[in-house]
């Protein structure tokens, strides 16, 4: 085994601060096996926030990188056999390693073919999935899920029930990102306000989000509350990012900024609130 | 089938501004099997001007999601035997559908292989080839074109004839771009004169460029004006965002930021002006 | 045999500044066989300052390509099998008709594969190995090496005499860089004083200035200097970039103008300085 980070407990890393205080001292090395539109902006993102991240997917190294790795992300966006063979030996070693690991779920219930590869992922215990309400519908077998490519057709309220049914049946933790994002383990509701309608004009920030979330588990032993800090992070640097972006173009370039820029009394007391689970 | 975005027709289209009021209407689903190089740029530019891009190229998904899509744009830049076999598939169910697709030649001429896999697609009946003045030669057969890698080593108007000539033969639009850009059905012939020699210096612009044509095939029918529309589209956005730019860097900021800003005034306008074919 | 860019010989061109001149002259096609993080930033780099970028890699065209290229970069980050026998195909090539290539060795020493790999390129006689530290002392086989992702956790100083080591056994060209990066061809020594530490937060920039010294091979024959003059043009660039520059992201886009307006005073006088070798 190697030096991972060490990670606080949860109780002590409630602070968001804390966390990307973490993040920068520890810059957690993040293996990314993810789609090929969004390994820029992921692996960007990754260093703005002080992490390190690694792109190795191919079969014949991907579990022997792992024992480097703090974290991992498997992300279906592109897909294609070998690599689908790829991501089921990462997150198998991942899990025998007790390496963290997040699933990004991209585009499911597209085709069946994600379906059939999402469910083969889904049975190797991701500690996080995160997904857009259309994601997590599809995931949790909702019949009237609806997916329209990559880009969600359903608010994230929609998706509450799906979201806790899979934390439950998974023992995961489950992030639905839209206006408002959620996070449940099934027991518990997390819901955090912030980000801005300007993130779904850049293309793989859902993404790099999911790569953000891995490395927050290398800091933050509760998946729940690594999840709650690694989005209040990316959404208070959007909200930060959007004003004075004049568009897509200049508001990409100014998150990358304001996540390095980011100080810590902007995180003090970000829009987190625990809801009651039904 | 699914509810595609309704195409207008082509005489209501003619106004380059109701194009992208159609295109910022309907989010059109544009399915890209594209080069590694391009995608980011394609999805960014499809979402800066209001379209859902999905790469989504796999062989085991690429017929099945195609049924989601509104259109589709091959792009051969980046070639390898899987990709390859994706792409004939993809080309063949649009046409069996009738989904609109465009076909970017990207190094067309510059190996045996890269002719092969061109010749074969051309077959599968692209609604629109959108292509450089080298790729448009090689396409076309002409025996006294050189290719020089990607970019282009002749003038657009040195390939009208081929264009004419291939728009013909395959009963499709071709778009040869340069310094004026040109569309072909080989009855008719349309310039535009707008763009800006910066765009020369961003790499995958020209196959972002066939993504946006793609995304205007859905919402205006008559490939001819829904090419040319695209074209006064992204060249106008072109024009103004050189305006101001320090080099390649700012300037492709800047090009996203006035696709996503652009007014329909600035459309009301373009230069676009019908010629008599030979 | 294709009418290949002239080199013009070392003497002539210890300026860097006559470099970048002729780079944007020649305008050297430079073939990429690299990784898709790595693929955007590279071509943009290459456009911006004034070289004509191809990514291609398939097998069945990789070498054929070869003899429209000037130059050639392989780029390990993102393995598969085969790509691997891709890269094999176009070193071969390259050796043959006697094409500069540069070998990029990310990750060297991560994984069992990558070392395999790599040794199997080196065998194919690279003109230049550019890499970090943490990637040379791997590749000279020094068991002290430790490597972290794709990150190097050691200093360019530390590798200094596995640089050398490498140069004389392969008879090649090792650049290693760092804070101050050095060039070695095992005879001779050059260091060169620039660059910010910002690079270290923009993913692919180490692959771009691979594909960067490649350019330079094919119009400046001596590779040590060539290296030095690609270090230098990056170095003084990114220095430029830095200043005004709010993180990271804004960063990337000044380095791409920075790059494109540079002029020919900026690179009058270089730190480049020449140490003696033990």
């Amino acid at each position: 085994m190697n030096d991972r980070s060490p990670r606080t407990n949860g109780e002590a890393a409630r602070g968001a601060a804390d966390t990307l205080r973490a993040l920068r001292q520890h810059k957690p090395l993040v293996q990314n096996v993810t789609n090929f539109v969004a390994m820029d902006i992921s692996a960007n993102l990754l260093l703005a926030v002080g992490a390190s991240p690694a792109m190795v997917h191919a079969e014949s190294e991907v579990a022997e990188f792992l024992r480097l790795a703090d974290a991992l992300v498997i992300n279906v966006g592109t897909l294609s056999t070998d690599w689908v063979d790829a991501m089921g030996r990462a997150a198998g070693e991942a899990e025998l390693l007790g390496v963290p690991w997040v699933l990004d779920p991209v585009g499911a219930g597209a085709t069946a073919y994600r379906s059939r590869v999402l469910d083969r992922l889904l049975r190797l215990k991701p500690t996080v999935v995160r997904g857009n309400a259309s994601e997590i519908l599809a995931l949790a077998g909702s019949s009237g899920s609806k997916t329209r490519g990559v880009d969600s057709t359903a608010s994230a309220e929609s998706a509450l029930d799906a979201a806790k049914k899979l934390a439950r049946n998974r023992r995961g933790t489950v992030a639905v990102t839209g206006a408002i994002d959620y996070v449940t383990d099934g027991e518990r509701l997390l819901a955090i306000d912030h980000g801005h309608p300007m993130m779904t004009r850049v293309t793989g920030l859902g993404c790099a989000l999911s790569a953000l979330v891995a490395a927050t588990l290398s800091v933050v032993e509760d998946p729940l509350w690594a999840s709650a800090h690694a989005l209040a992070i990316l959404g208070i640097a959007g909200e930060r990012a959007a004003d004075g972006a004049a568009g897509p173009g200049s508001f990409r370039v100014r998150l990358l900024d304001c996540l390095y820029a980011l100080d810590e009394t902007a995180l003090a007391n970000p829009r987190i609130s625990e809801l009651a689970v039904a």
